[in-house]
């Protein structure tokens, strides 16, 4: 079929009218888009039996009006004395502005708008000017017994922030996204938690005019939510850049915390190591806002040199050389590649479509090559850092891809490719969603020896659902392990089968023992998993610690890491709507 | 004066009689010596307005026999329950071994021991054999409130296993040292808490032999303490080794580990990462025994690779270019030395008169090309990993010292002639001690900014006692600061008088704001000062875990890690023995 003959279904192109359901669900930019391309279009209908008249009237749309008049959450009084805080027009009681910061950018989130469920709502939002707002805000909820709830960048894909017993909700990105101090001689930038990551980004990149600093400098922590997200968010849910194998997650880049909590303010030691205690710093991540809101940063940042940059890609034979090349990459001890991601199979399969290689000629001489349909795997990626360096990386990946005898695609720009949409794949699922395809995620941590069997385990569950597509690919790599990313595509309607799907994958992660969650952190969507994972001595360290900086339980209640949850709750895994 | 005729000190050579004060308090193996050389001793002279007279007749050697006649420190029938437990064999009760297990390494122990002093003894010495005999022994302890001390290899300097309100030592280098496990997947190994430091080493180094491995591996961990320390007790007190620059502190390479605590078994997860809450391993790490013992812990493990191992070693004009150059090497984005050792312009003399460089021709050629005593500064070191990588580093730490203008000592073979003595150096202090003279050492870490303002504060404190040497060095470098490490030398008879310069120094470490250590730990010693530094957030939630682990107190008390003290005892810096 010719380009020009092409169907192409009616993909939305609008942007969500302003105040409707689909300005809360769609993700990222209002007037962004990411289209499936022709490639992934095919598999969609290939794999669920569905035709080009079915892509013609999307559905569920949410360009309506968000007409909710959720009745109001908090008493007058209290209301009046939270103006009195952080100001009147700081203060936001609408139910439009009360579901967009209660709600996060999650599947079922955006499934429940779409179906016009809203629930789970703050009785107001808050915006503080200030840590003093913060401690005011704190001071008086707790003495009211008001649950209160942060919202960062609002890329929660957990359920992290919703506001399941009411309350108010902080909203840290407004006012609190200063930089409080650049540190030049020991690379540490100083930050309000609710800067969001392309400000910090851009602020550091330009260090020479935005802090009068000698150099230029970057965060190094690019998540997927990169435009969206903030970096109160990224630490509290222990986060991860697409650049982690070389940067660290956001617990490697973190040397200081402040939290405003019940108890008073911690303010976190500032050194790069030390031998007096605990860390405190890793018992404060994690902490998903149950034991105080996080108001200032202070991250490492490293210089910013993108000329040094190098980047590769390979396609390997079978998943099991893949694993073992890449494992043998880590465990090397030449340096660490910056981006460095390797596709299953199946995630492989669909690249190949999404990049228009499957059917051309290149496709089939990479067949005549031995590299097959379903047995082989692309990794791509590239190396940061000091130019020698970073040409060392490349040189010694290629050694083992060779030895391997992996194809070599870095000629054909995979990684350039990959780097054009890192963070626009989420722009995807409003496409599928309008034509009742559901798109979701779920991740998890492995030892390497874990890796394959945990792999097959939860890819079995997941096909026991007809008519799924279910991608993998590693994406944070370390000597002694990985993470597991999968994504699932299948074509759902129904609310409870797409959460007796998630539910699934989450029963297998955690009987297959994995760690729950790599870097999404666990929220309330998690939680009902993680005593089994971590062990109930662990979790009892969890709860103690709760109970110690939150003894009336104001902070993000309602489950999130598992916390104050009846055994019935978590006996019927309850993020289960109906149960709340 | 010729090498004959010079007049050599008195220095013992004689390994200490069984049984006697000596064999209690001095250092390593009991053959083993490490004599001052000539250039060092000159200078002990020089400083202390000392003559070859006052090196003729050495004092308080400790030959004589420990004569202690320490009461029985448990009850009978305590005694035959913890016999029933661990087995007859396995109980010790005599003076002499409970001195041994209770006092550790540190200055203070071996002047105490020289003048028979005999203090804070446990009732009796255990030696388990399984994990289920230390569950047992904590069991009975709890539920009796018996002390419960535990000693790995004894090479504590911060008093950190002093058991100083009696009870029972748990001696776990007796029995408690095998390999349980190990995955060469995951490079990892799982040892036994009581295993020794060499003897972990020589299994990897040689384990396709001794694991059936495919490759040869490192533990990559090498303190000072090496050959007399255990990985218990590297891993409860945040210890270092002197490759940290390269393979990181412990807890970046402890990946999980097995307490036993009154409270149950407590196993942390074992995944490289995780987003699962708080980092249970880094809440456990430091604990220095408080909340549990620990009986387990799994390592990362490295390749072993000696042969690619490069060195270097240069001499700075100035501790300002010093400082930079090395902050410059770390921050530089090219990979991580291994060994990496600069020291101050004090230090550096000393080292010039060690290996006999002050005052030859030389040392003269030096001074007209500008390096002046006092104000020059040794760096020295070792790149580890694949070879292109250490020749990388290399090459990059030579440009970078270039830039700097510093003399290249590489030809010379520095870094060689310090790894010959690497383990060596606390051999020196009994020769010392023979002659009144006393050398201890403190360390803090610090960040860059701070570096320079804390060596001097530090530095002028320890001046301020007439007549001391005061060398420092950092040996443990990060992008965001250092350790910083004081070796003090005075000619002191007093234990009093000593005290009040250590603490003078500690005193001063806390209120110039560095962390108040970077690996020895806090231990007794330090504990009156660590709330301070921590900040009573930060101590409340140590208390809090302290409690919850051990409700009733029975681990490591008497104010290890300033827990358990009260405000007087804070107040009077309660490591003054008199306090007790």
């Amino acid at each position: 079929m010719s380009q020009s003959t092409r169907f192409t279904p009616n993909w939305i192109e609008q942007a969500p009218p302003s105040g409707s359901y689909r300005s809360l669900f769609k993700w990222g930019d209002p007037s962004k888009f990411k289209h499936p391309n022709h490639g992934m279009y095919e598999l969609l209908k290939e794999t669920f039996g569905m035709h080009d008249s079915d892509f013609s009237q999307p559905q569920s749309l949410g360009m309506e009006q968000f007409d909710v008049t959720a009745p109001a959450g908090l008493d007058a009084q209290h209301l009046h004395a939270l103006e009195q805080i952080v100001g009147v027009e700081n203060v936001f009681t609408g139910a439009y502005e009360r579901t967009r910061f209660s709600y996060g950018a999650g599947m079922f989130d955006a499934l429940r708008l779409r179906l016009h469920i809203v629930e789970n709502l703050p009785g107001a939002v808050l915006a503080p000017r200030s840590t003093q707002d913060v401690i005011a805000v704190m001071g008086y909820c707790d003495a009211q017994r008001i649950p209160l709830y942060v919202h960062g960048g609002g890329s929660s894909v957990t359920r992290g922030k919703e506001a399941v017993q009411g309350g108010v909700c902080l909203d840290m990105s407004r006012h609190m996204k200063e930089v409080i101090a650049f540190n030049e001689t020991d690379q540490t930038i100083t930050v309000q938690a609710g800067i969001m990551g392309p400000n910090l980004e851009n602020i550091l990149n330009h260090a020479p005019e935005t802090l009068n600093a000698r150099r230029h400098y970057t965060c190094g922590h690019f998540p997927q939510s990169f435009m969206h997200s903030s970096v109160g968010g990224w630490v509290v849910t222990r986060g991860a850049g697409q650049n982690s194998t070389y940067y660290g997650k956001i617990e490697d880049i973190v040397l200081s915390q402040e939290y405003v909590t019940p108890r008073g303010v911690l303010q976190t030691p500032a050194y790069p190591r030390s031998a007096t205690g605990p860390d405190f710093d890793q018992v404060m991540m994690g902490s998903e806002g149950c034991f105080g809101v996080l108001t200032a940063v202070t991250l490492r940042v490293f210089r910013y040199m993108p000329q040094n940059t190098r980047r590769y890609s390979y396609l390997f034979h079978t998943w099991e050389d893949a694993l073992n090349a890449v494992r043998e990459v880590l465990q090397g001890e030449f340096g660490a590649p910056s981006v460095f991601r390797l596709s299953d199979p199946e995630e492989t399969d669909v690249a190949m479509r999404m990049y228009h290689i499957h059917g051309t000629p290149a496709d089939k001489a990479l067949k005549m090559l031995g590299y097959q349909p379903m047995q082989r795997c692309l990794l791509l990626g590239s190396a940061d850092g000091d130019s020698a360096y970073t040409a060392l990386v490349k040189r010694k990946i290629a050694a083992i891809a060779r030895r391997y005898r992996a194809f070599p695609l870095t000629p054909f720009q995979v990684t350039q490719r990959w780097e054009k949409s890192r963070f626009d794949d989420p722009y995807l699922r409003e496409d599928l969603m309008d034509f009742g395809i559901l798109i979701d995620t779920l991740e998890c941590a492995v030892t390497w020896e874990q890796a394959p069997k945990i792999h097959a385990r939860v890819r079995e569950f997941i096909k026991s659902h007809p008519r799924t597509i279910c991608m993998t690919h590693l994406s944070h790599v370390y000597p002694q392990g990985t993470n597991l990313y999968f994504i699932f595509i299948a074509h759902i309607h129904d609310i409870d089968e797409y959460l007796h799907l998630q539910y699934g994958v989450l029963e297998a992660v955690e009987q297959s023992g994995a760690a729950m969650s790599h870097h999404h952190g666990i929220g309330k969507q998690t939680g009902p998993w993680l005593e089994e994972q971590i062990s109930p001595p662990c979790m009892d360290v969890l709860r103690l610690l709760k109970a110690h900086f939150d003894p009336h339980n104001i902070l993000n209640p309602g489950g999130t890491l598992g916390l104050d949850m009846s055994a019935e709750q978590r006996e019927k895994r309850w993020g289960f709507r109906n149960l709340e």
